[in-house]
């Protein structure tokens, strides 16, 4: 799965790439709490008693806040899944063989997947990102062709990609935001397929967020006790040999990620570069998003975190981020799903802040004493 | 508020009603649980990990068992939201004043509601049920007229409603289910308005359920400490002197209920008797539902909970159910607003269900060893 792209060999001009990189990070502004204030005012004039719509009135406040916008605007809706395969995966870490990611990237393709239904029941676009999967597809509608390589290294021997790769994979995510933004999109959703990608997702929430990597590893797809031990060891070896790597998020990202995840953390800044809010699936997404957020904090404030994973570990990363999901599902399967449910809520919290009705409006009275 | 109504008194023979409502509670089966198997070999063959859905397998599962169909169907659904008025709102234990309830009755019929938004979002109809507002409104589309009565009388001096009136409710809500069955929809949702309906719904769930009643008296639309204690003190009195009515769960839902709390037990029962699933929204509407499943145990096979209220007291309510709501939003507004929300995750459950892709089909390898 090492063996090098085109995209990667054409690669040559590292410090001008990370020149780029660097002015997409400059671009993110913090997001606009002085909107807070006008914002309120507005929910708490709306014909229902204060508060009563609780995290419904937190979202509308947070895509306010994020979009500046205090008529924000909801209508378009993207979730691109970011594809990638694992050097990884030949430890046996997963449930399924790694042909599954090219398979299942057919069948998202071809309408079949889980996140093809949640997409479409959203009212959601939909594009599947190659970022680096082992298999080359031919030309499809609804495939966008960003391959870094045909898999990463295996993290258990060394680096999964080299900083140059991971750049690419960075500005090309973000590349796919802005275009996205360029189309009229108001909000955009992260999903992923990768066999294995578990793996290096638990490795860099150890690193990045200094989380013991035995209490946060899970099942990922479904396995056994057995190979979950096996799991926890590789994630290990992977953490310790890639030690002196992990000195910065961007070496850290490079060293344990993949070229899915690194694709979702630049889609995740290049979407706040131009504040367009991001709702982040899942354990893997939400791996991406801590990597976008380690390297540029003022992403934070563009996030949705869509659902608590029944990933073991989800919970305890949310939690270290002070952030509570809005949906908890138990869902573990990746691929935008959860992202997609989640924004049937965030499209109806907006809906709520722009069409109800207000006290005066409808001759209603408001609560006694006020 | 005590007036009699022209249909309270148009009704004179509760032997036949009693009659009536018994063949209602008898026509109600339990769910099949013998599709179960069937259904979930069919989620198993799905283009993901087993399980990896989660709780919209649980639903989809659910909805078979209900609807009693292996390829169920879900487009049409309604959302009914009953409105009443409470003698109890004299004792000053909601933060509104009462004739906020015919007011956002009008709100409702006007589309400037919560419940007019959300329910438009999730692509369900609406219809307000006058089941007995101290106020009468002309006849408008959207408006279904029910009224046993100009509110209830106050049950911290007596019964709110008597057995008739409360079997009158209850018919005039399983009428509607009916109705809805009739008219092809697939999927109900309750919703309620009325002011002051936290203090019959707590003392309810206090005598049906034996919690006490001090644990899960709350703010309702948001009463400071000195107004909860007061409303404390009156559902403590409500329940000591309807004591004798208590009996059965008829009594209790007569003695310190609404109109339009017995016209959502009746709703379900209806619903239930026609293997209708209904969605049930938060506090009050779960009190509605708790009547029906006493009066009907068979009945809770057809209830999705929708939401964890924000309410005090919902969640002690839930867990002495076993039940573990869909959404934990914050919300506690009521309408049916928590419902509407829940809708799209009950429709995507079932989308999964009839639309992924088979790993046969899509030509996806299965777990290894399998």
């Amino acid at each position: 799965m090492t063996k090098p792209s085109s995209l990667r060999n054409l690669f040559s001009d590292t410090p001008s790439m990370q020149k780029q990189f660097q002015t997409l990070i400059d671009a993110v502004q913090p997001v606009d709490g002085t909107l807070t204030e006008a914002a309120q005012a507005h929910l708490d004039d709306l014909t229902k008693p204060r508060g009563s719509l609780g995290r419904l009135e937190e979202i509308a406040l947070q895509f306010v806040r994020a979009t500046g916008c205090l008529k924000p605007v909801l209508t378009k809706k993207k979730i691109c899944c970011f594809a990638g395969d694992h050097g990884v995966a030949i430890e046996g870490v997963s449930a399924f063989p790694a042909e599954v990611t090219p398979q299942m990237v057919y069948n998202m393709l071809s309408g079949g997947a889980a996140i093809n239904v949640l997409a479409s029941h959203s009212g959601a676009d939909l594009d599947v990102v190659d970022m680096g999967v082992n298999h080359d597809f031919p030309e499809t509608e609804g495939l966008v062709q960003r391959k870094v390589g045909r898999g990463t290294r295996n993290i258990a021997e060394g680096p999964a990609m080299t900083e140059a790769e991971t750049l690419i994979a960075l500005m090309a995510g973000a590349g796919i935001a802005l275009s996205a933004h360029e189309a009229g999109y108001h909000l955009l959703g992260t999903g992923e397929m990768g066999i294995a990608n578990t793996t290096p997702a638990t490795a860099l929430y150890a690193v990045l967020l200094g989380i013991a990597p035995e209490t946060i590893a899970g099942r990922g797809t479904g396995i056994d006790d057995q190979r979950l031990e096996h799991k926890k060891t590789v994630i290990r070896r992977a953490i310790e040999i890639n030690q002196l790597h992990c000195g910065t998020p961007l070496g850290t990202l490079a060293a344990l990620g993949g070229f899915e995840i690194a694709g979702i953390a630049g889609f995740i800044l290049g979407a706040a570069s131009v504040r367009l809010p991001v709702v982040v699936d899942g354990f893997i997404s939400t791996a991406g998003a801590v990597a976008a957020m380690k390297l540029c904090p003022a992403s934070s404030g563009y996030l949705f975190f869509s659902h608590l994973s029944n990933e073991q570990g989800h919970r305890t990363v949310m939690e270290s981020q002070g952030v509570r999901p809005i949906l908890d599902l138990d869902l573990r399967l990746g691929e935008g799903t959860g992202g997609a449910l989640a924004m049937h809520v965030i499209e109806g919290a907006i809906r709520i802040y722009n069409e109800m009705a207000t006290f005066s409006s409808a001759c209603v009275a408001g609560k006694e004493g006020e």
